[in-house]
């Protein structure tokens, strides 16, 4: 039988190890994928240094982790019908059910027994990984494969930029991009694409400001610089952002969210805190009526046709948000690089 | 020049005093409204008993307070156009300015520029009272005289279970009311007659607690006596309600509002907090994709219409929510009836 | 092996034989059915009277047909793993691909490469029915047996109310049905139920139009009588129905729809006309900024949600459209009093 | 008292004639408006030519013409609050009448007593104009004031592109917009800036074809060389185009766009036919789940917003679409050459 690396968590504790494993073979409804490249994630970094998040909730180790990824389908299990083998094919992560309320109402993203994977399954930062052929995305012509790997964070943000409701509220209006890690500098660019006008990119880390005016906004604004609530006022006639996408997870940044957002406007929340958040919901959500979305994960395959359609047609380039490439073998000085700050996307090659 | 009876705040303090006062006349755009009934708001309350939100709101003493009205249009001022003496109209209480970007795309009642009659204009516990043309809503036929005053909190109830992005939601799905003052009573029943199913409602008090049963609740729910959140969970399978329309402004039930919403769910924010709210974004909106909307006013003019339609077709009977009726003389019992806590929906009489 | 009596259409002519046929044995994914009760549609009716459009449709004779089904799980295929045998089960008739890009979005209903129970596949008016597993629809305490056949049709007549939009127009505002088949008959019903007001009935048939007021319908119109469009517009101000829902497909009709329609309003097509049908765009269309919407089949499965919980819940009763019930071995009867236009629903029952 | 120029139709017959009349005074409401530039609309053409449509719309004879309008406010009558003289504005030119029921919901571009300016009212082939305060929008920096002219079909443009569910659909869609005259031609621009994929420009005239290409078609088509609809699908992999925007009022090309149309897809109708159309609902429509949407106007002042936003940030520049400009006493010529085909936009220009 043949064997693979697999970067593991072999112990409850910090780091990581590559190990010599078989090759694992796809069960029923299965594909077995030979990776081309996968990308660190913020959730990788937890797992990695294993915080409080990650031993709440990794079910078990040893496990191999890792999740965005792309690659080609090397051989199919049973009950696999419309995946062949040779094809590139790019892996949502949200493996669902498939028969509970929500996936059988066309939002499986949101499925009551989700798992994840390379969190709740073996992972991507390996030679081989199986996903379920559900969760197979042809990736198709125009995508360049070292940019597969990002579709899956890409998603993420197509989803939070056109949210629960459509997406309308993007076009001819201001937006505010608050936090501009990767996932943040793809709405950027995916807001501009969309027709938004003006762009404000609200970042403090300088080297990530400039990514940001790289992927077209209008206005990066410096949160430790400047009152960002009072830049997008002044900036849009005293209305504020029409759209406010909050990629953070800072507990301040959120609330300075709800305050620079426009009467009427629409605040989509993907960025995680830490924990509880404080909000004044009297005059910045109730009196506004402000829209305040949850946003997670992307629509089953609306999302993947929204970001294929972007990525193929040249309508946003992510090139610049791939500042590191490294082989797996390396992932010590990938997982520093990611965890650095000077660093915004990642990538690990199996194949060097 | 004629005399009139008006309800006035003559100090920076605690009461308020019947006094007399000289007709107004109504200025351009303007019509004079001999009053009918006027019911008693829970802002009403705020000033009466001048509590630190109301001095820290009421621009100016001596002034009349009272806001929920309907009576008889008496007299037109310069530049009214559409509305005749001997009109019997209710009164939409947000005065817009008509010229800002919200309400040049339909939006007035969050303009920019928002005034509120009986908070930043003299109000309608008096004889008579003025009002914007504009804001004058014709009631026409099937709804009592003595319903129509209350047309403007059954409108906020209204506005709130539709939500702003349309109210579908409603249809067929499970439905929580928490808080059950005459908005939330009011909401009850118009959820039941917008084909919600089921009406959960939320409320200590066992007197409103028996009125949500006889609004239609189809289970009437005591906070103090269970956990309203595992309740709606377990009469849901563990799927919660699709729809939430928060009522309170308590805190806490902000926060198990948020709990027993599904996967995908909405709610909508009306009830005013006394301060800031903290929530579990991350589990409760983000992860859920939740979406929270806040809740203000009316849709002007839509909410009437919508208004009209539910009360003059008795599809839904407010009758039960009007539980005291007092004469305009008689005002300090009205107010302290109101205060109680054995009362729904107190209604002042001018005429006696 | 077990053999069983099956509905066939044995020629390529009119009429069809009852045979003596193998029990099917259920594929990769699929369900073996015991039919407790299976109901006439229309397109049983071409199907048996070997109209053009069967003879252009039916791919191949010999060939077991009906669609409108429930029964019991017998048996399940391999690669079945969420229906377990003795399920009581209603079929979604809609077979679809899966993998199309409509299916990737949640639109299966409109799949490209969509197949028909009973029309593409055998199908129910037999002692046994194979269904895919995907189509068989749990149908869960409170419908009674008789009437889950009938939640197809049902369930047409829910996403013609609800629109591809979301159906809160429905909320408050008066509706026209047009056409009061069985599956008219349930619109009626179904818009009293979501709020609607008020509810107008067009229909011909004397019978249908006396069960229309049955279902709840406040205003049912005989168009050979008066003019539908001047009756509706008479009873709405002149304003117009803000929802028409045309299930007739009469060329005429359609075209009395878009004049009975209100200035911004909305008419969901299902009745199929039989050629080309000629508007009068400007002035019905256009001018009016209406929104045509076609209509097919149900959501999978959010329709079925929504059909389960009217029914289940008491808040629409399909007793009166359910006029006839047969045994399977007197299909003639059956089939000649579904063509009368003096029945509404007609129910095969194979167990008799 | 002062004369000015105006372009009168002084006969029930073709032509017009250029005579000197009194400055007409704003009354109620109203404002006075010395003409910058007006450009010639297909209206404009048929009330030249005194055809059938003319002939039946035009209430009275003499009058001024000329409906697209930009200008600096000379004077404002009574009842006029927030507008003042010198302000530069361009002119919505549906008059609303402010109280019927679409009205009264955001909807008064549909209102139900709807007059034109220019047709049923004095128009803007003049020096002067009067138009209701409500109907002048201020234009703001950024945009020419030559080009300011053009906003109110700009406008038609932005309304049928964003339709009347919002717009989401034109993201990173394909979308086909059939007939570029200058309607079009702004469409084609439009779809493009708001994120659309991929821009189908359907033309027989190869000026109008070449115009679409610089406004940002990615494929434009000649009807008459081969079939639209095979292209169209041809390009999208046989799904056909998300959004069609018909803008030609042509029959034959209308039923085209129908078959063009991806399923679940929605074509936008604003171009007016000249007699009833003839379509095949059944496989087009219905069982497509097609979204048919009559446009007419601009949403007031929504569309307005999203115009200025468009045009003063260089989303799209309208240079190219505008291909004459005439002083007001050269109107035979500029009619003759808006009439030849040889055309995009044709503006009059009083002031020479």
């Amino acid at each position: 039988m043949a064997t693979m690396r697999a970067l593991r968590k072999t112990a409850a504790a910090p780091g990581a190890e590559l190990v010599e494993l078989d090759v694992p073979e796809p069960g029923e409804g299965e594909v077995l994928v030979r990776v081309h490249a996968a990308s660190i994630c913020g959730t990788d970094l937890h797992i990695f240094d294993w915080n409080e998040w990650a031993q709440g909730r990794i079910p078990r180790v040893p496990m191999t982790f890792g999740h965005e990824v792309a690659g080609t389908v090397e051989a199919v299990g049973p009950e696999v019908h419309h995946v062949q083998p040779g094809a590139f094919v790019a892996a949502e992560t949200h493996i669902a059910c498939g028969v509970c309320s929500t996936c059988r109402t066309g939002r499986a993203h949101i499925c009551r027994n989700l798992r994840i994977l390379g969190v709740d399954t073996d992972g991507a930062f390996a030679d081989y990984v199986v996903v379920p052929a559900a969760n197979a995305w042809i990736v198709g012509a125009g995508i360049a494969p070292d940019h597969a790997s990002v579709m899956e964070p890409f998603g993420n943000a197509v989803h939070a930029a056109f949210g629960t409701e459509g997406g309308e509220d993007l076009l001819t209006n201001p937006v505010a991009v608050i936090g501009c890690g990767p996932i943040g500098l793809f709405a950027v660019a995916i807001a501009r694409a969309l027709g938004a006008w003006k762009v404000f990119a609200i970042e403090p880390n300088p080297d990530r400001r400039a990514l940001a005016g790289k992927m077209g906004a209008d206005l990066p604004i410096d949160p430790t610089a400047e009152d960002p609530v009072e830049v997008v006022l002044r900036e849009t006639d005293g209305s504020g952002a029409e759209v406010v996408l909050e990629m953070s997870g800072n507990a301040r940044a959120i609330d300075q969210g709800t305050r620079m957002l426009a009467r009427g406007g629409r605040m989509s929340l993907l960025g995680l805190p830490d924990g509880p958040v404080t909000l004044d919901l009297n005059d910045q959500v109730i009196f506004k009526e402000a829209r305040i979305l949850g946003i997670t994960g992307r629509e089953m395959f609306r999302t993947w046709q929204q970001t294929t359609t972007l990525l193929s047609t040249g309508r946003v380039d992510v090139s610049p948000v791939i500042t590191h490439r490294f082989p797996l073998e390396r992932f010590e000085e990938a997982f520093a690089t990611a965890a650095s700050g000077h660093a915004a996307k990642v990538i690990v090659l199996p194949g060097g």
